[in-house]
């Protein structure tokens, strides 16, 4: 078994736990290199301590699991068939206590299983993995790294396509067809392109808007390229923008770089999230900035730690996050900008590279 | 409250509880005409009996809920908020049952509803939601037509670039490219172009295969549109193929009609699978036959019903699902033919119009 299961069997050993059933895919797919969306179908993977780990898939996913697996063996279920009577008939032994993951396992989910395996206790193994998944390995960095110089040709590319009258539906349109044209798996959630007043809305849609002078103009975009997310915000101006929305903008810049500029081992993710807030407070616009400063970035686009006022864990080398203050004034405007950040020995790694200085783009 | 809310309210009365909780954001557009993705954060809708309905939604999405949603009852939690909280100080009274989805809520959620609502018991509504959405509305199946009226557009623009040397990402590309500029809101799903080998493998992935005379090409594409999703597959020729691979192609078109030919209200799903599956059996190739014949289609690209052997549900009229036979003989050809029908009072309506016989599209 590789090192990370080895781990968990550590921890395993250490609470008690005899079997342990991964079924979020994002773990799957780190514990095993075999990534898939099985829908609704059931997938898994078990670990029971002393034994080899097996993987439990959908039978047409059997050729995919066993050409991305490190793991040789792997049972299948079809359509018609119980997983939960197949998973029972594979495991060793009776089992005392099931670890799991609580946030990933539904309620009906879990009470099949008790039906099927008839575990005394259940443990949620769900911290365990995401502890492991927040600390990056350089391997892991690469893809991150990859990720991110992908959308960032995205984004150069689809700048080249901001004209007088075109559509968000357009830019979004020019967006995709980039991600896909650069090789990446896919957007890594629903592009955003933003004009004016639908940049205001912190999670506007994008639509029929057409781009007027005046307005400014907010990307939100991502990509998954061997199973890993990138995330990026910038927001540009077309044409001349007011005062007022010129100093939103620079209050944003300000405290995406005074966060940024905190970010080192030890400190707290809650210190991170104050220093934005703190300034763009003091520039008047608290009410306006609704939402956490970032969120991890990893195999998902929303992964661990969340980055707000309240999580007093501290950063560690190799936490891998994002960083984006807003600022959302109805009618007035609306200024995201966001970077993926990775936190090193000595500092930070800023990841995203474009440039964030405020750029007239028409 | 609207009748969707009314006829819930009668069935918690039956069933004898006094508070339900929708946290499925496709039950609450389905309820509330709120369509949202909420990431990790908390959305839920509730209704009490007695009481009008309202919805806790994350505060970035307060403006847009309150523009698409009839309920006018909408409080909000911050990223920082503990929504249980200000769940259990909204909610009126005592709760002694509570209704729940047990197959979207997760443990870990439970657990924290427990904890803040102290209820006594729960029931799992789930059933009567997927029952609901399960008869479609004129209306619902309006925008069905329109997501697969949108889809067979791109399809048909797609063909276009096919020629020798195309990769299937770049094919992906020019599929998600016309999603985005005919309007629609996204895929349905991770949009599927194969050749050859790679459509033996009944969930493959696009990659950098080029294609090459001989080949077999699968398009497996679908767009949501207005919240309503559309998923269609077709099978092309480029260039000459071999006798098997025509077998191959006329057995399952042969299984996609005769399946549809038996649809009608009152026959059962798995009668639906047993006519498409025994032909492909008794045509020699019932173990390259891997997966279900469909699936319920409708604000998900996938909901219930599951149309597979052993859903002994009975079809009735407003019924919307998919047809989607395949063979996958790894080495020979992979093919999958698939329509979305509606059923009606006198049988079926094939609301996919793309033609299906065999095509050469060099």
């Amino acid at each position: 078994m590789n090192v990370k299961w080895s781990g968990l069997e550590q921890n395993m050993k250490q609470s008690g736990i005899d079997t342990m059933l991964i079924t979020d895919p994002k773990h799957v797919y780190y514990l095993t290199g075999f990534l898939s969306d099985p829908h609704e179908r059931f997938l898994g993977a078990v670990l029971q301590t002393g034994h080899e780990p097996f993987m439990l898939v959908p039978a047409l996913d059997e050729e995919a699991a066993r050409a991305a697996s490190d793991i040789t063996d792997i049972i299948t279920h079809q359509d018609t068939d119980n997983p939960y009577q197949i998973l029972a008939a594979k495991v060793q032994g009776k089992i005392g206590t099931l670890g799991l993951e609580k946030e990933n396992l539904s309620m009906a989910r879990y009470e099949a299983l008790l039906e099927a395996l008839s575990f005394s206790a259940s443990f949620d193994v769900g911290p365990w993995l995401r502890e492991l998944r927040m600390h990056k390995s350089p391997e892991e960095v690469g893809k991150l790294r990859h990720a991110i110089s992908l959308i960032e040709q995205v984004l150069q590319a689809a700048l080249k396509q901001v004209k007088e009258g075109v559509s968000e539906n357009e830019l979004v349109a020019e967006v995709e067809y980039q991600i896909r044209k650069l090789g990446a798996d896919g957007p890594s959630f629903d592009s955003m392109v933003l004009f004016g007043e639908n940049a205001a809305l912190p999670h506007g849609v994008p639509g029929k808007r057409q781009l007027r002078r005046g307005d400014l103009v907010m990307f939100d975009i991502g990509v998954y390229a061997d199973g890993y997310a990138s995330d990026i915000t910038r927001t540009f101006a077309y044409g001349n923008i007011t005062d007022e929305q010129t100093r939103i903008y620079n209050t944003v810049l300000a405290a995406n770089e005074v966060a940024i500029a905190q970010i080192r081992p030890g400190v707290t993710f809650a210190s991170i999230d104050k220093a934005a807030r703190d300034l763009i407070t003091e520039a008047g616009y608290g009410e306006y900035f609704l939402h956490r400063l970032g969120h991890g970035l990893g195999i998902d686009v929303h992964e661990f730690p969340s980055v707000h006022g309240l999580n007093e864990l501290t950063l560690s080398a190799g936490n891998v996050f994002t960083v984006e203050p807003g600022i959302y004034v109805p009618g007035i405007a609306g200024v995201r900008i966001e970077d993926d950040v990775l936190v090193t020995e000595s500092g930070v790694d800023v990841l995203t590279q474009f440039p964030k200085q405020l750029t007239f783009i028409d």
